[in-house]
């Protein structure tokens, strides 16, 4: 197919094509303007980067978009954002990018803007040796605040959605799934390279949130995303909030068909990409919307002593030693 | 002396060391927080990319750090944001940069916004091949919108300070200035360092013109930044406007000691990085604002016609015949 560079195309065009995608075309003007009506701001930003986060044999560029944009929605939804106002996009490209490139890239972004709410407010695009996409995603605080640091000791610990899922999508993208004593089923390879490629968060998780509420003085829970993989999610749960969490190993919800193993067991716990929703509640709110929502399941809860992650019910050591991850 | 990279840091500890630059602390939660007050919002994103924007050769990490908060507030500020609320920072660096380069940026971001107002709300930091500062910078819209359509014909053209000092204090950091029939005087190259290092932009701006205003009906001016170099504002506020630009090449200011000569006038309207506002006023307005403040100079006007820039009294047949320039 014949392609068109972006060093033959020039700046001045290359920046009316991207207004194109910008329902308040604010490519043409130094700022975008966003009305507020008197609410609270999340703001949050997280950068893509190639060959470190993604690359071009794995993903197609419009997955990319709508990854760019999920994940730093899904850090919206788990901080309690009740609208998503948009996104600001810093592009970074080579100058021998094809267009078609760019444009799957923001297609997707604005499919995912469809889905999740939200326009492209504005951006730049610049010329750098490799790609980064950085997102800066803006939304309205709702009436609970979810920060990682609210969990309280007795509360139950839940977790939206299954985790590993992404890890497995990626592997099987990549052609890096080499455990040939398992064969796969169809269902889990659909739902891996779904969630892959097209995560789909939980939007609505706030809304049920506050209608299973017992208590309307509770303004604020603690909570995180999983985008670093279930355990770090947790860790980062216990650490803001100075308490330990106990993890019943045989609780949390795996894929009909996830192999069983010490190996999927890291695929599990630190594939990380899921962006499902970890976050902890006292009982009464916990029963109230496990009632109410049969795709969260609790997984453990939170006692008094040292910020760390324990895991009963498991006999995997490696998992019970567990320590973060280090992507430098 | 002693390196201390970040690969033998480790993410978590270079998050919690990052986090002490943060007034708000955001980088321990998901999201930033940020209180609003029935405002309306001006949000920019701008990256600066190694060996694109800077190297280390001939920019201190400190300076790139006060540049990429002050690039982003100039757009701000010609915008007419009455405040800056302040900044997220997806930032990309290689594994193998020395933490103190790290935190020489952060300081220079810091020292900006003390300097411009804001704080750092929070941001992510990702590992790359290159250097990439991605900055997004939020503030508060003030009584007069300024706009890069709103240009109309008749108005006159102004600009605060004076150009092109930016792009040669580059040339002197870099040593490619080569021009050797050319003594530079010390009050020059002071100013053009200053300017290339650490740009005090125009803050005061908005309150100038408010106070100026003979017609408080009007609430929108044409207005933009010289951050890609003066000519590319005139084209740009053109463009946008639809209507002609007609600069006097005799009126328009420069340093008391810049020298003569056609490559001279190609530095001072293209060099870029200069973030002096361009903007156009009605008759009475700009009168009221050429007395009240010294630094602004009238330098042509508007015509109904083509969007084009037209010079007169000048004999530098290169400049006529100028197009905008591409990155790419």
């Amino acid at each position: 197919m014949h392609k068109e560079l972006l060093e033959n195309i020039g700046e001045k065009e290359l920046i009316q094509r991207l207004a194109r995608f910008m329902p308040k075309n604010q490519v043409s003007d130094d700022c975008a303007f966003v009305k507020t009506k008197n609410k609270n701001l999340l703001i949050n930003t997280d950068s893509l980067v190639e060959n470190i986060h993604f690359n071009d044999d794995t993903i197609s560029a419009l997955d990319i978009g709508w990854k760019a944009v999920a994940c730093n929605v899904s850090d919206l939804i788990s901080s309690g954002c009740s609208n998503i106002i948009g996104v600001n996009i810093g592009l970074v490209v080579p100058s021998k990018t094809d267009w078609i490139w760019i444009k799957d890239l923001y297609t997707g972004i604005n499919l995912a803007l469809d889905h999740f709410g939200g326009l492209i407010l504005g951006g730049d695009c610049s010329v750098g040796k490799e790609k980064v996409i950085s997102i800066t995603a803006l939304g309205t605080q709702g009436d609970i605040k979810l920060r990682r640091n609210s969990c309280k000791p007795k509360e139950i610990i839940l977790t939206t959605g299954i985790h590993g899922l992404s890890k497995l999508g990626l592997m099987i993208k990549s052609k890096t799934f080499f455990d040939s004593d398992i064969s796969l089923t169809q269902s889990l390879i659909d739902s891996s390279l779904q969630k892959f490629c097209k995560p789909k968060l939980n939007p609505k998780f706030l809304k049920k949130l506050l209608k299973a509420r017992p208590n309307k003085n509770v303004k604020t829970i603690g909570c995180t995303d999983s985008s670093d993989g279930l355990f770090q999610a947790l860790l980062d749960l216990a650490t803001e909030s100075n308490c330990k969490a106990i993890i019943d190993y045989k609780k949390v919800p795996k894929h009909t068909n996830w192999p069983k193993g010490h190996r999927w067991d890291e695929y599990y716990y630190f594939g990380g990409e899921d962006y499902e929703l970890v976050f902890s509640l006292p009982r009464k709110w916990a029963n109230n919307l496990l009632c109410a929502d049969n795709t969260i399941t609790e997984i453990g809860y939170f006692i008094e002593g040292k910020a760390s992650v324990e895991f009963k019910n498991c006999d995997n050591k490696n998992l019970i030693k567990s320590k973060s991850f280090s992507h430098f």
